[in-house]
């Protein structure tokens, strides 16, 4: 059974770890720019490998991270930001066995983010643009989520969930799907809306208000980076991104 | 079966949801600021109860949010932000049956927040300080948190575990168990520091370059809370928290 | 001549610089929570002076910030802040003899602080409020200062200025007055509208647009303020100021 | 007299004021992206000038801005942010006759900055680099400052003024000549360091409290970009600067 825990299998995702980190598949022969590197062999969790020039690498288990930001998954669109969708997480904690419907869909990112974190529950994500279902499919088979399952529609026809704990808002329009997610939430379940734009913020949270939601928030999230990397010269970066969206959170009433 | 969903147990936790919400137990008289409410009487999720002047409520199933927010727990110290152990699960995305290593533990929060989000995982936590174990005993047990397990011990005695995906330092000396962390992490797996000063912040780094982490990374995180509540005067709050900590991320390499 | 220079006349407002610094007009007894200083004999600048019971402070000139933020003046409404005040100047730059239209008045504080860095120039402040123009009044004399013009004047019924550098707009309905700052502007005059709502701020900018004004670009402006009295234990304050108002920025085209 | 006023004078900075300004010498023929304007005839400011395929300028006088700004002045180095170089003068209100001085000088552009702020004063700086001093020079020239005066000296020589009002430190091992600083100050006087780096930052603040500097303060300032170009797509810039420099005042004890 411990074996059988450590070797790699065939076509299995793996992160080769180095100072510039590969997630691959553990497959055939790989060119790197420090080398080829033979995925053919058995390989285990942990084991080093290296390129026939002599790079080495360790073959470590890829965290969802690694196939979120080191190109694991295809996008068209702009995603949210990991810190946009966690801090949802932190401000709404869905349970392990959440419903959740996630409007719209994207190239999955923030549904398969969601789904990772409630790995007993089930997210419902709306979409009418077949490039980005097709897209989205093929993200979230390639990790293996089996908890997300896809609607092939206009959020405005109405959504089926209802007892939902948390419906985000991610799309144009928010402030008219703002009924829809109320309908579809259990008492005290928890909508989230991402809205780049401050007229739109306002909008929905004039919405949510009008519909009765309680303990409103609207927050925007700053992450600065420092640069470490040289004593006597630690100061944060100099340029980096101020802005993504402003995330208002309230629950049913 | 569907019948005993919606019941609440004698004793649960529940959440009255109104203007002002209220954690508490289904049990007893509850004497709130808006009259007395009887919770000893059976009760429905989602039911709506008065208090003997009029004023209602809907009972409705706590968040983990809820319990942390909300008085349901006890501190003694100051404790992570939501924030920021939320961007730790953003930057780590431990899977749900992570191993988790936690020092220290204090009041339990962090333990109790990771927990929550690694549901088939295990949260180790180590402490020295008997009357911090015994709050965060009292914590988990009234939440009901059956993957958290506290060891009474000093950190710089070493841990037990290996192969961990993520190992939190948020301690005084947080620099001198670096080692200790790495040796418990698996490879490729995550350790995070969470310093208030810059100092620590910076010897922490200083340390984990040398022991060979990868993927490093310093961040601080700013949410700033808007003031939406009349139109025509939406701003930012002037004031608010601008520092909590400093989080390090690295992986073992 | 030299000892003319270093003599404090009577009455005049020095600065007794010392741990807790405090400014007064050199004159009679001085009872401070350090003891009492006798003020009545002839001081010079530089000098060292001690309470009856010791404490010793020295005989400073003081700078115009200190006669704004040390209770040299007083005020009645929420002032501009010297952050924001300053990086009009940035922005703006207007010459030491500009012409410059300040509306509101207040107490003084935004004129005082650009009278003071336009010397050869003339700050014309409109103000409804005989209360508002009292004090100012009041604390304008206390400083010396001879190029502040106060008009006792709703300045919806005009301005008489024309050829201004740099038009404040810092009050209610500043989007109805934005044709008034145009008129009043020289071409490639700024105007600078202070908002602390950001409908506000959207309108004016709209405003500005539709007037042709050129150069646009709105601002706010986050100053965090660092605590480093204990090495080890440096870090950015955990709360403060968070927002003020937004500036916009134009010039007449 | 009126007449004098309006006509430009031959070889005179002006700004041609239109959708993308331009900041020249009143002289011969210019070629813009906008076709061929004629500034060999007599112009006036304010008169509107026309290319030869009909875009429209309008003429007007330069603020410093421009200058600084619009490529005025041509610098080698990294300079002070005017957001930096206002707070300063926001926190120590230099008067108009006040003696600065100034380390180091660079291209100039802090000096220009203060020199303008301070028309009856005088600012003194020091540079070691005569190619800097050059660049300086010519700059200074262009717009015609007469109260900056160079001196070609490594600071740590030492500096010739006393009873200077403000004192700035924006160079390598600022550190190290903070003693020097505090010597040139009258009592009072203010002392400015510009430190890109935290360590930078601490060693001064902790030289300065040694040598007791009173009123201390460090701060960081973040000045954001709003985009408000289209209604109901305003928000901030999505990237944007997001450091600068830690400045740390403090005043001679």
């Amino acid at each position: 059974l411990a074996e059988s825990k450590t070797k790699v299998i065939k076509g299995e995702l793996v992160l080769l770890l180095g100072e510039e980190s590969i997630l691959t598949r553990a497959d055939g022969k790989l060119h790197t720019r420090f080398g080829v590197l033979d995925l053919e062999k058995e390989l285990e969790w942990g084991e080093e490998v290296k390129t026939h020039i002599g790079k080495s690498f360790r073959v470590a288990k890829p965290y969802l991270v690694d196939f979120l930001m080191k190109r694991g998954i295809k996008r068209k669109t702009q995603v949210l930001y990991p810190k946009d969708l966690s801090l949802i997480l932190a401000y709404t904690t869905p349970p392990p066995d959440a419903l959740i419907v996630d409007c719209g869909l994207g190239s999955g990112f923030s549904s398969m983010f969601l789904a990772h974190y409630c790995p007993q529950g089930k997210i419902v994500a709306y979409e009418r643009d077949r490039e980005n279902i097709k897209l989205a499919l093929e993200n979230i088979k390639k990790w293996g989520f089996e908890n997300i399952e896809i609607k092939e529609r206009d959020i405005f026809e109405g959504v089926d969930e209802r007892d939902a704990d948390l419906f985000i808002l991610d799309m144009k329009g928010a402030e008219d799907a703002v009924k829809i997610a109320k309908e579809s939430l259990k008492i005290g379940g928890w909508l989230a809306v991402c809205s780049p734009y401050v007229e739109q913020m306002m909008a929905c949270v004039e919405r949510m208000r009008e519909l009765g939601f309680l303990e409103m928030k609207t927050v925007e999230n700053l992450v600065r980076e420092w640069d470490v990397r040289k004593f006597g010269h630690t100061l944060p970066q100099r340029w980096g991104n101020i802005h993504t969206v402003f995330i208002t959170i309230g629950r049913r009433g």
